[in-house]
Formats: C-alpha cells, sequence, structure tokens
C-alpha cells in the first residue's frame, strides 16, 4: 500500500456532500476488511490503529442509507467484520473511478511528468 | 473558492514522483496568480498567508525544469508575479484532467449521492 501511495499517478478523492468524502484510504479500508475479515486485521495492515480504522468504517456507515460493512462483536478490536453488498458496491464504484480517471489524465500525466527537474529528485 | 471546495464533485491530485504533486490547492494559486498578478494578491484570495503562497509557487517552480511564475522584487509581499507560459501550460493541463475526471465520474457519483443517508446531512 504504502508503495502504491508513493508512485506517479491521480489520486481520486470523491465528494458526495459537504464532509463525506471517498478517498484512497478509505477504499483501501475496505477492501483490506474484505480481505481480512476485521477492521483490526485491515487496520494492521494498512499501519492504522484500530481507532482510526473503526472511526472511518463508523463514519461510511452513518453517512450512507445502509452500512458498507458489517461488524459482529468479540470483545475489542477482536470481532469479525465483512464488507455488505452495499459496500461491495461502493469500493467497486471507487475502484472503477479511480481506473477511468488513470485513463483521461495519462497523457497529461506524462507531459508533465517530461517536465521534472531531474535535480529535484530524491 | 471555499464553495467550490465544500460542493460534490471529484478532487484530483495528481503526484507526478514521490513528493511532487498538484492538486486543486496549486492549481487555484495558479490561477489566481495569473489574476491577480501578484503572489500576496493571490494568497489573500485563496485566505492563504504570503509565506505559504510563495513556499507552494517555489516549490512548483524548483519541481520542474522550467518556472511556472516569475516573480519580480518589490519589496516583501509587494512584488509582482505573472504565470509563465509553462505556468499557463500545468495549469491548462491541470484542468484539463479536472474536467475530464469530473466527466467519467459522473454516474458512479451520483449512483453513490444516492444512497446518501438524508439524517446525515449537516
Amino acid at each position: 500500500m504504502a508503495e502504491k501511495t508513493a508512485s506517479a499517478g491521480p489520486r481520486l478523492r470523491v465528494v458526495l456532500e459537504t464532509g463525506v468524502a471517498i478517498g484512497p484510504g478509505k477504499a483501501d479500508l475496505l477492501e483490506a476488511i474484505g480481505k481480512s475479515g476485521s477492521i483490526s486485521g485491515a487496520g494492521r495492515e494498512l499501519g492504522m490503529s484500530y481507532r482510526r480504522a473503526w472511526l472511518l468504517v463508523d463514519s461510511m456507515n452513518k453517512a450512507f442509507d445502509e452500512p458498507v460493512v458489517a461488524a459482529h462483536s468479540g470483545g475489542k478490536g477482536g470481532g469479525r467484520a465483512a464488507l455488505t453488498d452495499f459496500g461491495r458496491e461502493v469500493l467497486d464504484r471507487y475502484r472503477r473511478m479511480e481506473a477511468r480517471t488513470e485513463a483521461v489524465v495519462a497523457d497529461d500525466l506524462e507531459a508533465l511528468r517530461k517536465h521534472l527537474n531531474p535535480s529535484s529528485s530524491a
């Protein structure tokens, strides 16, 4: 994930209304919850505290008219969690928007990259 | 500007290489410099300190193989500044990427907006 974040390319943040947005962080979190089956496992994978991961999930669950993640209690940080069908839809829509964005910005992005100052590269 | 930032829609940040990116803030700054003819005027328009505006311009001037803004000294914060031809190109390319992104994400964004929880709206 860190490598992906650091690489060249577009980063898309989608504001749905004031104060409600989905960006790479929430999308990666949903994806990691889908894979790991828990909020704490997803947080660990992304280098995110359980508290932060839980707050992000809670904000998404409250922002929409149905939950994106179904969590089952199992002690502090120990419960299982899964994407709901709607959560999967949110993630799929975000990934599609991201892929389409990459495609339509590719030419301009490459043109700008050709003007990077070689001496300023880290 | 504040209204635009708060409205629903995509926000595009383009990472050119690690540590070098252009997003809505730098694009708005370039545009405001082009209009106001000074870094301090542009900063005021965007509610940004002169120091922050100057640092953002400096980072862009150093990131590329030619400057995006040509500044003429005229006392602290009082000089004139103009977009170079290349600075205009950077701004135009960013605005084009932004417009294309808006177009390709519109359907998915609208579908997600229909699932917003009415009771969570501020």
